[in-house]
């Protein structure tokens, strides 16, 4: 039984409802059916459905049009549900990424019968897990012409209630240490592969990555091992050692050009033929700030906050990439984004709403 | 039902007999009990069951008595069962570690009526796995008596139809690195565990393990890691990365000067306090050669043959710790043990049941 949204409740008692709807990644039918349920009630938005994701937008006919836009899923429960205010936080799972954000879109959607721009809101499923199954791809796929008509979208991550701007890129990559395997009493027969491999871990110690700066807003650059595998038994020596690295990079970077600075910095010339490897496993661009596009410099003219660069890869790259220029500006600390203890702050609630009210109105 | 195992039969059709009755640690019951049912009908022998391992005696009241010793068990099996006999070789699992030795010992048995010297055989369990669990630790344990009256152990293990002498000892140890966590988009609010570790591998990577000679034996040392394990998720600074050593070193050290030696060779003061730790895990000492015994200088004049180093581990060390010199005499190529081609030759299993004879009669 579909669960009812009343969009009319103060933000602060929307965001606790849709934290006590769970909707972890892949589980996002019940949710989106209650926020689906609930924008089909208004006469003013025109509504559509795509798997677990939700498009509702208001047709004026005016000159510019917005998207507003909110992942639904949370990542899996921690012992955080059901909510809980306390004082001046709302705690539970996905108060701060993101249902906090979400519930000031539905906000939005329903108290703006006659916003100054057209919207688009999109309340979207899978954004917390591997990108092929992330909504936003899908209705970019499928329905491209759903988002392709806007001149900015804001994306309602955690942001602190502030304008974080553009995103780095992130490119992943194993580097394989090759060895030969050998009893450990009789180490001497084989080579390795762990061994080996102290120069790769030495030029990640060594490395100082770079500081980039873009429209005013300094991207800092990452590289980092995020695990070593090697191992195959208590008394043999290991023939394989691999070493996953997670590099950020800044948006005025491709993924191309970032892959051959990572890769340049490893000294091959040390290994013999077939020792080493370098794969990506996966390179998605980063968002330029786009602090010059005279839709992003109105929004951060009216917010009337500094704007900061985002850390952290978010669909605002996705955005870019569609063309249409994006920024995160939504409330809670990103970095509560996935620990349990999570919550967002009620004030933050209340002033990402009236900002984006006031932008609109 | 248990299987009829005929002593009488061919030494290379025993071992064949032996292999096909699988015999993976802990599960070596049916085994034992064909071996006990084959032992207690000899009358020249006192027969006496331990969980899964038996031990026959004569009890001629001979000045010395000798043990000869195999276990029962295997490692697991890797699509090599049956036995299969091709040309001049036994293939199968256990055919070279060491059920092809076991038959020569059960030969023996049923063979050697009258022998020079008293002889004990003991067949025993769980020698494949970890040591408390092992049959000889626990005849050791619960029925001293029966080991303490031999002046030699012959333990049967794989050594090429030679004689290794000694053993290394064993020490290993885990080396935790630690750092602090964060994600990977601010990676410079953590401390990567990994990056730190470069220090310890390049040592292991600069390190030349000794060679020591013992009764002009050379036993070379060795230090390895076998595996290393770091890793949080793919977006996290990892806070901690574990090395696993494996050393092993000659028998003229005891475990508390080889973890000395091991433990000096890392610069822990290239970490913060509370950033290194190294723990040991296991610590077993190693064997000497004792080839100025006059039992084991017997056994190698009538062989005929150079002792050799051993390399790697054996039950030898146990009977040393016992005070009962040992030493290894098999048929079997050491380094087949454990791979799924292992085979032992037909005319290793001839010669070692001839040579042992002969010295016993």
């Amino acid at each position: 039984m579909t669960r009812v949204l009343d969009l009319d409740a103060d933000v602060v008692e929307l965001t606790r409802a849709l934290v006590d709807i769970p909707s972890e990644s892949g589980e996002e039918g019940p949710l989106a059916d209650s926020v689906e349920a609930a924008l089909r009630a208004l006469p003013h938005l025109t509504v559509e459905r795509i798997g677990h994701s939700v498009v509702a937008r208001t047709m004026l006919g005016r000159p510019e049009r917005v998207v507003v836009a909110g992942h639904l899923d949370t990542v899996p429960a921690a012992g955080n549900l059901p909510a809980r205010l306390d004082g001046e936080r709302l705690y539970g799972l996905g108060a701060c990424d993101m249902k906090g954000g979400v519930a000031v879109a539905l906000r939005l959607a329903a108290a703006l019968t006659g916003p100054t721009r057209d919207v688009t809101y999109v309340f979207y499923e899978c954004e917390e897990v591997e990108g092929d199954r992330n909504g936003l791809h899908r209705i970019a796929t499928e329905r491209p012409e759903l988002l392709l008509d806007a001149g900015l979208a804001i994306l309602m991550e955690p942001s602190d209630a502030g304008v974080e701007a553009g995103c780095q890129g992130v490119l992943c990559a194993d580097i394989t240490v090759r060895g030969a395997r050998a009893h450990t009493a009789r180490a001497w027969m084989g080579t390795n592969a762990v061994h080996r491999a102290a120069p790769v871990l030495q030029r990640l110690a060594d490395h100082t990555p770079e500081r980039v700066v873009i429209d005013g807003l300094e991207y800092r650059e990452g590289l980092s091992a995020v695990s070593v595998r090697a191992g195959v038994a208590g008394n043999v020596v290991p023939d394989s050692c691999v070493i996953s690295l997670n590099a950020r990079f800044a948006p005025s970077r491709s993924p191309k050009e970032a892959e051959e600075y990572v890769r340049g910095l490893f000294p091959v010339e040390q290994f013999p033929p077939d020792a080493y490897e370098f794969a990506v496993t996966e390179a998605v661009p980063g968002a330029l700030p786009g602090l010059d596009r005279p839709a992003v410099a109105s929004l951060v003219g009216v917010l009337g906050a500094e704007p900061r660069p985002k850390l952290g890869w978010t669909d605002v790259a996705r955005f870019t990439g569609l063309g249409v220029p994006a920024l995160n500006f939504g409330p809670g600390d990103p970095s509560l984004a996935h620990t349990p203890g999570e919550f967002v702050p009620v004030a933050q609630l209340g002033r990402c709403e009236e900002q984006l009210s006031a932008w609109l109105s």
